[in-house]
């Protein structure tokens, strides 16, 4: 099985991270490819950043797809997800999707710690979007600016302290670690939260491999059915190949 | 004042829609400019379709936004809006953001009725992010395939039969007419929906001019504050340009 | 154009700064009226007070919407007007309303900062009942025992500290100055609260015109369509005829 | 005890059907006093009617309450139960509110049986104030035009099959027949319907005994407090009193 | 009239207050009998003993109920209400349900006052349970270890500060105090709290009279209808019994 | 790895569908094992069932979970599931959480098939349970009676069709079979639906075996720690051991 990760961030630091923690996570004979976005910001924080990121991991997905047998957007927030659950003709999800399904299955409320307090909007409006806010206890933000590649060595004990704020103070259940920067920290503050603490990236590869063993299918009708086919003009040709192929071949493709 | 409507669809003839009823509802002496989406599709109806063109939105609006008073993202489901907001020097508007507001103004819940079943989702996806499902009666959507730029003329009669079942049937207090292709026809029908009607291009030519006259200042906090200075790359110079002048500037700016 | 204020409240102060705000808000031709109501209290904080305004206001709108183009309820919290949205000829809006469509096209989540304590839960309960508490950040009212007619100039500068807080602790996009006594303050104060600041009175000044221009119809049908007809007693004879009016003739009002 | 229970509305022959049940309803020792409003409308199905109502019932109240040990509002939508809550002396119900009480008490889900189409918004508008929404599975009402004091005897049967349509389509768990006009019917037609079913009369006679009993006392703090004291004019001298009673004595009254 | 309370808990001094508030309340010639589990816990404070205090109630009402007129589960959460509302013949109520319903109607938003803070999360999910957590202003708790017989005595001073503070800086309008530990508090704490204070089991007392007086039948049909007659094996004799009168009889139980 | 299942009804043939698709899904090396209720029902259909079947899954895990590296509670509806959360000493699940948080990696918006009518109350009360009323489109189930072990080839073309109608009348984007009877029906049936259709059995079995692997930790605090230690009496043997280790070890455990 192969996973294809898109970070949609310019940030080759960030998708190391990433790459160890998927590689780390994923079942014996899972594949991981990591593609780093060639345009777009070093992190994501707000909707702006958002859409730049969501349209880069497009690209990327449009042109690298072939041959994956799922899709992971590397990022916090998801950007693009729901739009490429349309078109691919695999399984796709996303770093906050999956983490969110994994909190869920081990406690009733769950708390987010960020990497800065800017980002905390962003992120209540994708759990909103994902309609779960009645299970989100708090989100808590980093509040010194940071070093995007080394903010897990630099802020790694106040990290723990905003988590353990997070169930004295919100009642939190579970923890989810946000945000590809902190990919793997999870792993190595194990037994530090007195919760279960969920990590995003190998939440989503472990997810992933699920969703393809799963078999679910792809949808050829409702609201994840491709887009019907009409005019457009100026894409890339690999997304009009996208759209194309989806058009006329998803019952195929399952 | 000049207002800045942008189509983020590639349909001229939906353009041509847009500008003339944006002049019939435009305040004396205020300028109406509309681009068209050099890349995307014909309309939208997809949450894929929506990415397309909220990019293509943002382009268009780094290049042209220089000397206009106020931004109209000119397409239902307003793609790359909330975006804009966090960068623009001036307020910027959506046609479905500004119907809705005109809606709450005129009774407490409000149907859409909208150019095609497929469409219905990602509205009321877009609803929801506006937090206003509680004042959603119901969508109600054509059946038969479109002729998008001839939708009124082909299909004028069974929109209006449909917004008379979003108030019988329903419990509708206001209908909106949603989508851009749909421009004007609020206008032409007018008497005909036993409730008040709402189009999405007046409404947001109005509240347009109402955001510019209210000066009410641009966020310098808070989650549309402009996103943090940070590494980029590959954007291009326009949007680069935007983002730079949002960080250093939007103090001054108001 | 003319836009009736009604002041549900007996403060002549108030009414002042009402009708001053509102001709500084008002497009040109627009004539703004202003009363007072002739019974009722100082100012509304609790449900019992808005119920007495609620009547006046009904009161004063059957005697004096002749010749108006729209009617303004002039208090927060809109004492009345859904009530007379269901009877009058012609469009009617209030300040909380017209406050919060101006906020929620200015960001995400709005914050109210209120003259008092005692009035945060009749302000919480009004915005529930527009389906916005979703967006609503907070609400914050001055401690003090307050001079309803020089609350600005004597709290000014609490009021500001009061938005501070709400941007930096609760999470506001958008700032309501809320209540008849601020009328004006937003303006005064420009660019002090780092985010975008609505005031009441200008807001709905400015959306009763936009009502006005919009023709978007009467209710005919739906639950603002007039109250059936029926029996009735010692109604006063303005309120008698403006049923009457409303139940005979409204398509032809239109 | 004595119960002073408030028809808002001028229907004398509603108020003999509200008296009758609540006299069947009381327990021994209970003194019914029934008041019919000597201004208003036959009977409430809009926002503007329940206004009038609300006035009329505070009038009513405040001349009246003396010598009673709890008031009820006796119409459906209770029209000036929070206003005269922050008032009166004694504790205050209404027949929704306290039906909806009983209908929580005797299953999860309940449907709305009321007299006419139009009335159902105010209804839905009621149920969501009182934060119920989710326990709602319906309201249905009746088509035809009603004769106010005898829609029990006419309608009847079909009054019973709406009540089973809620329970087989809607999935209802327990019937509240709404409206004083029904008051009785619950009675009279026990064991048809194959759900619980309540009446709002005897619900709010039994729930206003309880109150009574419970001694829970009044609030002196929080937002059912008395309204601050302010200046006012023209109030009725009873209203007036009323206030300067609550204002004053309201620790004493206890 | 015969009133059945059921302590799912073990501790007989609980069952001592449950008796005596429950004698306090109930009206004259009410009779009371409460019952204590064999088995399970002191007190319930999480999902795993109220699941253990649910089959105990069960047990209890399958082989107690024979003349009781009504039924109440006397600890707070109501552990097995549900289910027991689906196969007694004659109505059933909580502690939790009927206290809630209380504070319902003695004002809009209410805190609950609990004995620990593990507790909260059980209480929070159980006022989510009933759709009311939109009116639940704040739960708070004891911090101190507690002697559960005990309580009203070591910690009551304690608790009419965290009353006093749910006032004061929740917004709460009512103060519920619960938990059957706390059974009488309310009483002897009379007048302190300034807002309507609300005890469980005189809650529960007094609406179980309403419930058996109101006679508004059992429900034959919708979710809380007898479970279709199956297979089974295993059960208790009096549990089975319960089940097979319930499925056979109850429209004849009436 | 070897996870331990728990169907909490007493039908052997159901236990048969579960442990065959159970261990089709499982991955290579993981050993499945299926126990059935030796007391209970057949299946469950409404909220007395679950109670009886929340107690027999508790008792068999008590006796049963030594040896497991997940427990599965294998009924739709998850009995037990958030009791034993508490105290066993590796992660638990249910069939229902499972196939929800598969649905929602899958689309935005689920539907439920279900074996009766009767059961859909349960159902939507449990998924309201999870916070994700916002995702159900709707939940229908089959009309006639049912053969429970043979519903599958005596109804599969109806729960076909039944899907369908969710897709096509309800705007669901994903298909849920729901129940333990329907165990293996998504697989039989693939590509007949023309969206992602899930599986309660198979998803648990995945979902358990990525919590095994993912070594999120145990909650030692928040409301998912072990019950605070305290008197009990008459539970089983096993029960009190269970929650003894859980009090005294759960740190050690994990």
């Amino acid at each position: 099985m192969k996973l294809l990760l898109i970070n949609p961030n310019i940030s080759d630091s960030v998708s190391q991270l990433i790459a160890d923690e998927a590689r780390r996570s994923a079942s014996p004979g899972t594949e991981i490819e990591v593609l780093t976005a060639p345009t777009g910001v070093a992190y994501i924080e707000t909707r702006f950043e958002a859409m730049l990121g969501a349209h880069a991991a497009a690209q990327l997905a449009a042109q690298h797809h072939e041959g994956a047998d799922a899709v992971i957007v590397a990022a916090f927030g998801d950007p693009g997800l729901m739009a490429l659950r349309e078109v691919l003709p695999c399984p796709a999800t996303g770093l906050t999707e999956a983490a969110l399904a994994s909190a869920c299955l081990l406690g009733q409320r769950f708390s987010i710690v960020a990497i800065s307090q800017r980002i905390r909007a962003w992120y209540a409006e994708t759990v909103q979007a994902y309609g779960l806010s009645s299970r989100l206890a708090s989100i808590r933000g980093l509040d010194e600016p940071l070093d995007i590649g080394k903010v897990q060595d630099n802020q790694g004990e106040r990290l723990v302290q905003l988590a353990e704020r997070c169930v004295r103070e919100d009642g939190a259940d579970v923890i989810v670690l946000a945000g590809a920067p902190l990919a793997g920290l999870a792993r190595s503050i194990q037994g530090r939260i007195p919760v279960p603490t969920v990590d995003g990236v190998s939440s989503a590869v472990r997810h992933a491999e699920t969703l393809v063993k799963m078999k679910a299918g792809l949808a050829r009708a409702g609201s994840f059915a491709p887009p019907p086919a009409k005019a457009h003009q100026g894409l890339t040709p690999e997304v009009a190949a996208l759209l194309a192929k989806a058009q006329q071949g998803r019952g195929a493709a399952q």
